[in-house]
This record gives structure tokens, sequence and C-alpha cells, in this order.
């Protein structure tokens, strides 16, 4: 492209290194942008420099935080004794919004990935054993996505905590709601019916 | 969203105020950001302060620019006798990167569109005529996109310029090139049969 000005190269620069945004959708946001009040911008700016400088991760959980501590894990009204393990934020905030989950958290920061270098040894997962360690803990929910780097970080993680005696479990895995059977894929529908519930248990919680 | 930090929150909150950013895809790049150096994220909250803070609009043509006249309007090798008279910098950018264009350009800052309020006054339009009435041009090309709200500038213009007796066009409307004969709306093919032009001026230029 042929920008007719240097600062307004530098800002679609800084706008096309984010994921999913090209040139065009840059330039389209910086255009935005300079139409905007100078007091909007700025803070635009000023508050992407906050966020960087001053956000912390819990020192428990790992989960992003703006205290040492974050608001779950201070919280007195969450059940401590109840670990839920996921991926990174997202899923936390996944998991807050669906109001049926009163425990604490554990945030991996990743999954174990060996085709993108990612070992254990890069995920917070020594933080979680020495948690579990400490005891206290009366069950470990493992919530990560039901892909191949989900499956092999529940296993490498099935194979750390086993050893404390705390019941380990995952999230089901199943066909969604609302869903139609017709259109569900071979794998989620074929484990649907192997890992059958009772009728009870299904529908009376 | 129930955000576990404020800060975070802030910044996504930011992000979603840009044109097709929903709060999800801004938390995605929130987070993209965070896993950044904080060297990459403080150039990107500067690089915003500073595009709004120093960057200008040409004195002669409105273009974006970093000096108070455009590179295009104080290079000698461009010719200042034909203007071209665009809706905005985008515009620019496209004309320019045609490379078959070596006049001057007028960038209006948008069109005159009654239903969103913006009428001539709101425009760059006194300053065309200005420049048209201070004698030079040659030639004036209204460059403007094939809708509503450019046709009603195109007419707005004509009459505003008309009494210089300056040759006024407009760029070709027709079948795009690599376009199917077939596929093409009917307004477009009914408009390209009625200003067919002599086979030598379309293939000979």
């Amino acid at each position: 492209m042929n920008f007719s000005s240097k600062l307004l190269e530098d800002a679609v620069n800084e706008f096309s290194k984010l994921p999913g945004v090209g040139q065009k959708t840059a330039l389209r946001l910086v255009l935005h942008l300079l139409n905007k009040e100078k007091e909007e911008v700025n803070l635009f700016g000023n508050t992407l420099i906050r966020l960087k400088a001053e956000i912390k991760n819990c020192n428990i959980c790992r989960n992003i935080s703006d205290h040492v501590i974050c608001e779950i894990c201070s919280s007195n009204k969450r059940d401590k004794e109840t670990i839920c393990v996921v991926e990174d934020t997202r899923d936390v905030m996944a998991i807050e919004n669906t109001g049926q989950y009163f425990g604490v958290y554990h945030v991996l920061g990743g999954l174990i990935s060996p085709m993108d270098g990612v070992g254990p040894a890069d995920l917070f997962i020594d933080g979680l054993v020495d948690r579990v360690a400490a005891g206290g803990v009366k069950e470990i929910i493992l919530a990560l996505s039901p892909n191949m780097e989900g499956d092999t970080t529940l296993f490498y993680l099935y194979k750390r905590l086993k050893e404390f005696n705390v019941p380990i479990t995952t999230i089901a895995r199943g066909i969604a709601f609302g869903g139609e059977l017709e259109y569900t894929d071979e794998i989620t529908l074929g484990r649907s019916i192997i890992t059958r519930v009772p009728y009870e248990t299904a529908m009376m919680k």
C-alpha cells in the first residue's frame, strides 16, 4: 500500500499484527480512530499501556487479575476444595457465565502440544500439583477442550495427580443441547452411546 | 461477560468500540496483546497516541499527511493542472496504487448524504471551488463511488464548478475487467451500452 503518511503507516502496521486483521481492515480501523476525538484515542492507547504494565496473574490460580490474589481465590463464598483446571482465562469466563460452578480454578496457560513445542514445563502444572499436594482438595475437575492437545494434557495431568487419591473428573462430552442427532459427527455420537448415563442422572439434576 | 480484571475489561471495551469488532473478538485481541512483550504493547499504544496528536491534513488537498502540505501536493513531478476529487484517503491510496494518475487530489472528507445529515457545508467543497477559481486548472476528474451519495455529490459539484469553464470528467463506469457479461447487473450493463465508446478509444490507450 502507498501511504500518504508515516504515522498512518505505523498505526496500520501495528493493527495488522493482530490475529485476523489484514492491512485493509487495519486501515479501516485506523481511519475510524482518526475521526474520533483526541481524548478517545489517547484513552485507547493508554488503556493498552496500563493493561500490560499493571495486570497480574493470580499467585494461586494464575488467572488474569488486578491483584496478587484474584477475586475468585480470595472470595470466601467459593468452595476451595474443588479445583477446576482450564486452559486459559477465556475458559474461566465461559464457566463463570454458566453460573453453575462455585469452586475455584487453576489456569494452565495452554495445552501440551509437541507440534507447537509446548511441553508440560511450559504450563503451570507444578503449581497445580503443589496445590493438590498441600491437601484439602476434594475434587479436581479437568475442563479442557476435547481435542488432541486437550486429551494429551488430560492424560498427563491424570498421571501426575492420581497418586494423591483425590477424585479426578472431566466435564461431560456428548451431544450439545439443542443439537440434532443426525448431524452429530460419528465420534461424538459413538462416544455418547458408550458413555451413556442413567436417565435419572441425566434429567433430574 | 464476567471479567476477572477491570484492566482487562477496559481494554476489551476499547477494542469493541472499533467497527466490526465484537466483545469476543476484542477479548481475543487483548489476550493476544497480553502475551506480547511489554515494549510491543507500549509501541502499539504510543503509536495510536502519536497518530492522533501529530497527523495533519494537507492544507491544499486535505489528504492525511505528516506535513502541512502533503507529499503529492509538494512534489514537482505531479501535474498541478489536473485535480482528482475523491471521497477520502482510501480512494487516494487506491488510485495511487494503479500507477495511472499523475495529477493532484482533492479529498472531500465524505459524500453528501441527507440521510446521515451530511450536507455540502460538512465537506471540503469550498476549498475545491477556491482552488479552481484561483485558475491554472485544466481538468477536474470526479472520482466518486457510483452510488446514491456519490451521484448526489457529483451533481452538486458539477453545479458549483461549471461556471469556471474547466473540463469536468468522471471516471468511466461499466463492466469490470475480467467480469462476465451475463452476471453483470442490469443497470451497469444497460448504462454501459448507452455510454459505449469507439473501439479505438477503448482498446488503443
